[in-house]
């Protein structure tokens, strides 16, 4: 039967097969899951995102949210999907149970997040902020604030946004205007305004919770000087109910091009205090420690970004695979080597691969037989499956995170479990190292998982509306709309130009390189693995060529941000930052579809010599993993020297023409 | 003074500077056209286009096209527009004045499109179907067809559109079910249903004239047996009076991702007649000759891809200068070296050019100084000013035959004035050999044309959005919508996938390679010209070692697709077709980048020896000229040498792996 939304069977082999998460249940942490629970699951994300989330897609997307006089409404079926999340507790899968949540692995939340963003991601950005929201009280909160907010918000009883933007400090977010005047009882008096706020209103929940960026009076200018609040749209008493509505008016929602599910709202705080006097306020307490809201905002950004990365490959995923299933089904047009006028050559090949026998002259074939679509299918099947993989690895490194977090509560000593010999770092025998070495690694993965998925989505989504040809320009299908919906994700939670200077302004050179250098690293030691499999060894070398010349790229674009080279060098550095950022990325594909190939030829392998029984579908499955390895190596990594090169040269033309010689004048 | 929509520094440079239009005007054909008339006319199109056109193009969105019960309603304000277009008798531009038409040359003319399509391109098509429908009459039609219909399409009066696609045969068009029969007065009743038909039904005119192909009963299966007939929506008596309706029926339009402004019809040929008997006809008459009609469109379709290029470019010139203004208004964020916590360096560099020492610590700069913005734009704008130099260039061999044809017609003997030592091809002294060098290098570079421009434009769309940041996204600014209606042109005319087998399989060996030896040698007269100017040497250098790598990848491919290798090697050869199409835009694009250069620094010679006077504007555009070429050589062709040696590589596993590899099962 043909897969929707996402394919499971991959899910499955990056979930076990490649990345091992029951090894992850062996830890107290998640002691309570198992390969069993795990597949259970997936399969009940699964059937909510069929049945129930998908059918609304479309609907939604029609619908969009209404604004009337402040009033915002999501389409009508979000409500019954919202209930249904609510009763499935899904929307705190990870989260620490003492507060409403789940406990589940990252990696596993993961894999659930693939069909619901792919099913209908308009949807769960309702739910995402509120969870984000929740998360900052979880991290920062007083035990009064969780005590009084965190239960509702994740159980969904309560919603949660984030103000954050304002009109003048988009991506300058220290230029915010925003601010906070201490009252006598403790409470802040917040005014300003916000805009592009996902779910900053609406009709899911009775009250909504927001934490709010400011400036208490007095505060350094810049990012220094800004704090986090949490401001409720009702105030709730300090015995758990609902008092006055606090001033917090939605002025309008945003007319976008796509993601029309999800209310993007500007908000006003404090503006009836300020205009109409007395009988209004807008209170907000503290979250956290004054001035230090920005760092607060940075540690959950992590997650906020790998949560963007996956809405983008949830809508490429299921681009992806509905150009597969139209692909086959689609009769149009002759095989390829009977319309060129011939000739003994393909009559006498005896190439059965190309079924060319078995086509009679004059009929049509499924249009996966045309080599341009099958150009077009790999492109998209190897990013998908490469992205699937690399943002499932970060969920993973924040698991071990989070199990060593665990295992220092509940054991200093060093003796712990943490030193099983199945851990992934077998030369780091300390927790602090281990710790330094996973947060490096999802420190320097980031802005890949965001910046490069989300690049990279678009186009899968791009590719997936050709493939239908004049059918995909069509609301008769979905494929327009996984385009239009993941345009945003290259956007926000910093775009992907913001994730490009991170990469080069502060991953690369993250802890004096560390965690580059455990990056290169953990690539090497796959080609090495891969050099040992005959079918791979020559993948391996060309990617090894590659991983060379990319050390010597990181290190020349890193001297160049240098502050002892002239300043010249580091406009010009920058200007080359998205490039690296590609070019990082590629190589992050090529280990993730290398990784692959290693763990599908060993499975082929115990297949062929009969250790293991097998459908036939399994043998293709691997075999389409290989595949995928050879596709990319030998037909991106090319392109990828070429961008080497470029970085290399470092013209600097970008940014040494005046602004007269762009023209438009 | 902001430019909007193109900017016409750029498009008088190419007009006059690169291509040297007035020079057209020295041939008796355009002896009516001089400089002064050129520039009017653009500028008369840039007034309807900014004040008429434009304010129209996010209402029409809006409001779409209406269909009720056969009925179709294009957008209110596109009646007034219509109107405006007919007084200033836009609709024939080029076309033969005996029945019409201007008489203007193709190059004007996409100048003026370059304007029309920019300001409002879903308009546009309405008009572009009917002037393609009458060009087929014009070139095909007999002369009694042209009486009857010509003039009154090419004045507005009438429209037309054009029947191709089926349900069942699209890109395939050879599987087409329409059939016609021939009636005892010499007319044929068709039967059949199309789709995907622009402007197949709307309310601009009251009466649309329809080329449809069909299948003449017991014509050859395929491609050799079709036909086209031209059928009225109202029938037209002898005498040029209207008779009976025909049975022509729009059963629905499509809700599409952009072009909202532009009805795509469904429709029904003969449905009453069959199913309801007697009263009911669908009539036409044959256009040209029976079983030719797929050569008749095959004519046509070099001006129809031209189009969509220019659509598709208009598309991103808009979006390029909106993206540009918006960068030099927008405040957003310190210059980067201010937010590099330092140091000596910016301070003592004395590198004015990034306006460091006028810069206030703490201020925001617009955000065209920040490096990343600047690579956005610069990327804009060397494909936007490329592309439109490679369709003008399109356009003006277009008019090179023109003059070739009516200097036939006046005159046979060799002494012509076409050997004028102005032309363009020295070498060629007949005319037949000119004729074929410049139909050659339109066919060779129409899925250039076609299939890069449009794929260019798409990507220069995109950063049109991001620039915006999340503004962008929002329909607030018209970045978005450029986007949505942008996306068609890769599809339709020929998607463009089909446009790289074309390049291959067709104009790759066209003529012996004639047509491609013709392309690769203009190429290196432009570095040879280069080569002698100091500041363009180098780029020069780096471009003639990219030629001659290509003209090898080009060997290579096109051996991979002789018959006489294995079946498996021309599979695998047109699963590079793509990357072929790619490698000689990029190649084309080098080649117009470096001649808009050379034309440039000649310019700027003069102004520097004080030969002409000039302004400060001109200098800062021919160096911007300069920059692009820089730009390209030195940040794109690096990557074209990679994508190169992937062709020559010539991996075959998108072709050999089944279809169960793929997944999704």
């Amino acid at each position: 039967m043909a897969q929707i939304v996402a394919d499971r069977r991959d899910i499955d082999f990056v979930l076990h097969e490649q990345l091992d998460v029951e090894n992850l249940c062996k830890y107290g942490k998640f002691a309570e899951f198992n390969r069993k629970t795990v597949d259970m699951i997936v399969s009940e994300a699964r059937n909510l995102a069929i049945k129930e989330m998908l059918p609304a897609l479309k609907i939604a997307d029609e619908e969009g949210c209404k604004f009337d006089k402040g009033i915002v409404k999501v389409p009508e079926p979000f409500h019954r999907i919202y209930q249904l999340f609510r009763e499935g507790e899904w929307i705190a899968m990870c989260d620490d149970p003492e507060w409403g949540g789940q406990g589940m692995p990252s990696t596993v939340s993961l894999a659930v997040k693939n069909y619901f963003h792919g099913a209908n991601f308009p949807f769960v950005l309702n739910i995402l902020l509120s969870h984000g929201a929740g998360k900052l009280i979880e991290r920062f909160g007083t035990d009064k604030q969780k005590k009084l907010f965190l239960k509702k918000m994740y159980s969904g009883e309560w919603g949660g946004s984030m103000l954050l933007t304002e009109p003048e400090a988009g991506s300058d977010v220290g230029a915010l205007t925003t601010t906070a005047v201490k009252n006598e009882d403790g409470t802040y008096s917040i005014s300003g305004s916000k805009i592009f706020i996902s779910s900053g209103e609406g009709d899911l929940t009775k009250n909504i919770i927001h934490p709010v960026l400011a400036r208490i009076e007095g505060s350094p200018v810049g990012t220094a000087g800004i704090s986090l609040f949490l401001v409720p749209k009702i105030w709730v008493n300090d015995d758990g109910t609902l008092g006055e509505p606090n001033d917090i008016v939605c002025t309008g929602i945003e007319e976008k091009m796509g993601i029309h599910g999800s209310p993007t709202c500007s908000i006003t705080l404090g503006g009836k205090s300020t205009t109409q006097g007395g009988g209004y306020q807008c209170r907000g307490t503290l979250l956290g420690q004054e001035n230090r809201g920005m760092r607060a905002m940075f540690v959950m950004m992590n997650e906020a970004r790998l949560d963007v990365g996956m809405q983008a490959l949830g809508c490429a995923s299921a681009s992806f695979l509905n150009a597969l299933n139209y692909a086959r089904e689609r009769v149009q047009g002759k095989h390829l080597l009977h319309n060129i006028k011939s000739s003994s050559a393909d009559k006498n090949s005896g190439d059965s691969r190309l079924c060319v026998s078995n086509v009679k002259e004059s009929a049509g074939v499924p249009i996966i037989q045309h080599p341009d679509i099958r150009r077009m299918l790999l492109n998209m099947k190897v990013y998908t499956e490469g992205c699937r993989s690399l943002l499932f690895y970060i969920g993973m490194c924040e698991d071990r995170l989070r199990i060593i977090d665990d295992a220092a509560k509940v054991d200093n000593s060093k003796n712990s479990n943490l030193n099983n010999k199945n851990s992934d770092v077998d030369n780091i025998s300390d927790q602090n190292g281990q710790k330094r070495y996973y947060q490096g690694m999802i420190d320097f993965l980031t802005p890949i998982g965001k910046g490069y998925v989300t690049d990279k989505a678009f186009e899968v989504c791009s590719l997936g509306i050709q493939v239908y040809g004049g059918y995909g320009y069509t609301k008769e299908y979905p494929q327009e709309q996984y385009l239009r919906d993941c345009r945003i994700t290259q956007i926000y939670e910093g775009t992907n130009g913001i994730q490009a200077m991170d990469l080069l302004g502060r991953k690369l050179g993250l802890n004096n390189g560390e965690a580059f250098n455990n990056f290169v690293s953990e690539i090497k030691k796959i080609i090495k693995t891969a050099e040992e499999i005959s079918e791979l060894a020559e993948l391996a070398q060309k990617t090894d060529s590659v991983i060379k010349k990319f050390e010597q790229t990181a290190n020349h674009i890193l001297n160049m941000t240098k502050t002892d080279t002239k300043s010249n060098q580091i406009m010009t550095a920058y200007s080359h930052a998205y490039s690296f950022m590609e070019v990082t990325g590629d190589l992050t594909m090529a280990w993730m579809l290398l990784w692959r190939a290693v763990a599908a030829a060993k499975n082929l392998d115990n297949i062929n010599s009969s250790k293991v029984s097998s459908k036939k579908q399994d043998e293709s499955f691997y075999k389409g993993q290989i595949a995928n390895a050879q596709f990319f190596v030998t037909n991106y990594l090319p392109i990828t020297l070429g961008k080497m090169d470029v970085i290399l040269q470092s013209d600097s033309v970008a940014v040494d023409i005046t602004d007269e010689m762009f023209g438009g004048r």
